[in-house]
């Protein structure tokens, strides 16, 4: 028997997705970077956009920074005030170790000590960052790596980014964590520094307890069953959270569910099943976008409601009868149970949740009706 | 019997291999350009530059151009005057269709009138610029396409841009051709207008007889067989040219011949081959390169000296030799064929075609031992 | 405004798919085949399972053969009137190119005369089957390609091909098709003489009117895009049919609709889109699968299901809705369009028709309940 | 400074290659196993084959085996006389865990406590095989995993993996190692339980000390650098061994060096570079192939002759003037440090080692002039 209704509501309910700010500013391409109006300038700005989203979908209360681009014209303390202000928190802070030019070779990779120092720096800025703003990850990803063969030595590499990270895991307060991101390729394009998982839990495991390993979904090579790195790093208790978005080829970075929502719903699933029938797994579950043709604000809470859509199907699957299929050997009985779960309408489900919770039955159409969109292409200028 | 070392090095000697101006200034990824000291800013360096890579190689007396980029400082005739002063001639007129905020869905692809007319006119703006630079190439990249699925029709697209190549096409004098380049994804990330080399084939058919098919080593999916593609072309006439580059992933735009180079020497193998023992199938060489953690014209000068050494190479493979063991169903004999043209250490023979032409037979260390690089970072600041 | 439930059903309903004679009997993969109770051991038993699939379903009145495998017990005469009894006919006939010693360098591309007269003649003898049994379908895989570098010329075995297929075509009756499929790599690995769309394309256009171009699921490069092929195909009225079936990274001969289920989607979406209001665009529709652990007939009738449901998803889609969307340049509100209808529960108006019709609402239950498989388990030993 | 050759001779002299002995034997692809007269039908011939490999290369003294299907005909005992009487030895022992129908739905990773217990009763029976045959290696390769998603728990199956492969760990002599291998997909599509590096190195640690990972070069996902996973093994002392092979898209399986041998050489150079100058890393280094279309020994041979190759140019890496362009960040003169042992002819010095050591200094040309193909074409019928 799946869960009840009442029981999904409450879970879907429960759960907390947090937004990036950086989605809400524009992005684009390498080959350009297309400007859109009313896209926000600042980080007052993209709290101000986090909060509708947050307001129509009661879904996103934290908002994840990134600390460079965050903080140049707004302290951490600031910050704070404002987003609470804002009915929102801020959540995980990224460093920010790509942009400046000590960084050509690498940051805390690089074989430039001045490079390295001035990452761990800013890493241990974070933490202090971390502090004030009362969030409670650091959330690293680095862009370190090398484009030709020779170019450096790929051990040493390792072993320079295993050390500083073991400083900064050290410096953490005993409730902070540290997640840290793998990724296959790009910038860096012959070697990335933690290029994939298991890069990425061996350096989380040298740190110590506090560092685990975070999933974002476009950073795989093709082919690869991400459903089933979930499920390891889950079954380790490695699996420190997620970046969400959606890819055909690379690091994509299209809406979350866009394209191949099945992926999507069997990840869900394993978080489901390792969530014990507690809801899901515990881990810090993040959007990471870049929305380059579609409205900023529109895309994210279509992403939400992608997201809690999923989660409502996994929890729909009906376990019991999962386990008495693969039981009996019921290769396509089994596959039919997950099927009828991610075939169900869970969309009038979801909409009386937000019902019940004085929340707009659809939040996308909500913000569409609301007058928001105009007044910040307005005023943004 | 393979080719005479004297028959190599005439055929090495007289194959022009064609620079792109952009390769020459400050590039990267959506995340970071690095700066580098005395990269060139304007047509005028850019040229400046060509012209050394030039005078070590003997190889390359053409440059790319890229319209908007390349005529911002400079007219075409004086670019073209220029040129021929530093010993030069302008080649390939690429346009540039991705940049302005009207193309946000796309140039000639876009569902916006607006973007199309002002795309087609910019291609023709290309055309006059031809006539102008002397240039016989128009060689056409677009970066149209979708990022989500539903955003536009894909027959449509498709339609919209046959209608304004066949425009263009029909624009070019009789000696000009339409170079059509191909890519699988990157800008857009759901598809792309022209996607493989069949989708180029079929528009440039589509145009008539000026129109045929660009090949960028970088625009395929893994584990593509790039050589096939390059045979099949050439044996229906309908090869127009390269874009050299080199990549692990995606379109990383790495060093040519610095990632599997044993592919570049079979797609040379192939055009060889269909060369029908005349050199080179006769088409547009161009490399397409950027250069982010490495010095450009030392990355342009190993390329150059990179596809010289592949192309000398697929020109030892003994032919006959090849024929008889393919006769035989020799196929591990056939592989050897090739495996000993390959492995075969061409640097002397083509140290000693440079000198006899006037030519430092290193041209990368000749490069190094000069003070060029010293000037432009000195004056070019 | 989407299609009426009533319209849905009868366009699902009119629609006929074909399913295989091969995936009734035992198959696997290179390390094992696995034998199942009762699978068919010849053609007698693989109709006989077509016909409980299709009296289950009501949508596959035609099986598909292999020409080689198919009638070593049974001639096509008898073949035809047996299906005739069982209330089917033969479909598409396949040639089975690969499975001799003389094609261990390939069939109709291969260096060895006998072996391509060998296929030529059994091609040409699979065009006498199909008068025969009646079939207006010449479904042609070739397996045909090279493992190393320099074993073939590549252009020759192209133009083999060509020859052979031109030969072929024109012995086709006037109402008969020749449908060539493409294949990325396997059994070939370094090159394989059909790889791509493009080249079956043109293969196709040098043969003649009867031929076109047959898309099977599995037989593509990780990342491409596979709905844009059939669009470009259908655009230009050169598709000719496909091959369902679902893969993780290559030609896995899964269930169809088992994995990404929404790109199965976007391609009934363009299907539909290209039939002009009128259903499916025209082609021929065939399961081509592989069921190694789960039961096969299960698994047909499971496969049926989901093109099913994947086809009325696919109708649902409110087209004016699309196009506004589009016009407007709203990415996500056409993005949307699109996901309302994948996400919509089509199994209520799917059981509706079956019950219409009188089919049982769920087959695949149905099937289960009935005692077909312990008959054939007992009886087929 | 390079090697000297005198030190490179010595060093590849003393390198030892393992050849499978299944590689002598028939294999194919799952359409067809395309028999080759004189291929071996048992051991007895594999060991003869293998003999004539390591007369010919005097590299090859040992063979890996395969239980199940080498010792049909011969008991271990035997087959280690008779080896040992051939001039060889028996190498690592791998487990069939694959061909039986109780291995439907896997092995030690099966649901079903049967298959289970003989899997793991045979992998105790390898162990055994092992001490008869003085083998030290137990080379396990699992087929296991699932073709659709729910088939079975991913989580309970790698807990089973875990839990069997514990016990055979402990069931090892001291001086014995479990070389446990990663594969991404085949023959199961959806999941595989073993299915990438960080995989294999869990279950490997939770096994113990004589646990480590085997790196086969066709089981990687396109895209993955497979050089920085070796030596991300070698510095965490986790790399335990090699098959070596080559492939374009998938586990091809074809002659190692034949396709990309410029990444099979930037391995080379990671082994090297991680043996801190006392040749390669310590590892199993074995072969494993499967000849289609070439004829087995030749094939063999000439793999052999492309690793000794690809050593002899890792150890011309002046890895001296690499550490020097490293520290001075000069990116392109690092990769030509790499590119002038890449490109160097070392043919005339292995053929000088071979002369040196009594061997034949072209080992494929030497087994192409002897009788032994003709001999057994004769003998096997």
């Amino acid at each position: 028997m799946s869960l009840s209704n009442a029981r999904i509501k409450a879970l879907v309910r429960r759960w907390k997705i947090e937004v990036p700010s950086w989605a809400f500013g524009d992005g684009g391409t390498r080959f350009k970077v297309f400007r859109q109006k009313g896209a926000a300038r600042n980080l007052r700005e993209k709290l101000q956009d986090a909060a509708i989203v947050h307001q129509l979908t009661g879904a996103t209360p934290s908002v994840a920074v990134h600390a460079l681009w965050d903080f140049a014209d707004m302290s951490p303390d600031e910050a704070r005030d404002y987003a609470r202000e804002s009915g929102l928190s801020l959540g995980a802070v990224n460093p920010t170790l790509f942009e400046q030019p000590e960084y050509r070779f690498g940051s805390i990779g690089s074989p430039e000590k001045a490079a390295r120092d001035k990452a761990l720096a800013h890493l241990l800025d974070c933490v202090e960052i971390m502090a004030r703003v009362r969030s409670r990850a650091l959330s690293v990803w680095l862009a370190d790596g090398t484009n030709h063969p020779g170019q450096d030595d790929l051990r040493a590499r390792r072993r320079r980014v295993a050390e500083a990270l073991k400083i900064v895991h050290d410096a953490l307060a005993p409730d902070m964590t540290l997640l840290l991101e793998y990724k296959l390729f790009e910038p860096a394009f012959y070697s990335t520094d933690v290029p994939d998982w298991g890069a990425a839990y061996l350096l989380c495991k040298a740190c110590g307890p506090r560092a685990s390993v975070l999933v974002d979904l476009g950073h795989h090579a093709q082919g690869v069953n991400i459903e089933q790195i979930v499920a390891t790093l889950a079954d380790e208790r490695m699996l420190g959270g997620f970046h969400f978005n959606s890819r055909k080829y690379a690091d994509d970075d299209l809406t979350t569910g866009s394209l191949n929502p099945h992926e999507l719903f069997l990840i869900f699933n394993e978080l489901v099943a390792a969530g014990g029938g507690k809801g899901l797994y515990p881990a810090a579950y993040v959007i990471d976008q870049s929305h380059n043709v579609e409205p900023k604000i529109e895309a994210m809470i279509l992403s939400v409601m992608n997201l809690q859509a999923m989660y409502a199907r996994a929890l729909r699957v009906d376990r019991a009868a999962l386990r008495e299929a693969q039981r009996r050997r019921d290769v396509l009985g089994a596959e039919r149970v997950l099927q009828a779960a991610y075939e169900s309408d869970v969309a009038p489900l979801l909409a009386e949740m937000r019902r019940e919770d004085g929340l707009p039955p659809d939040p996308f159409e909500a913000y569409r009706r609301s007058d928001y969109a105009r007044k910040i292409e307005r005023e943004r200028t």
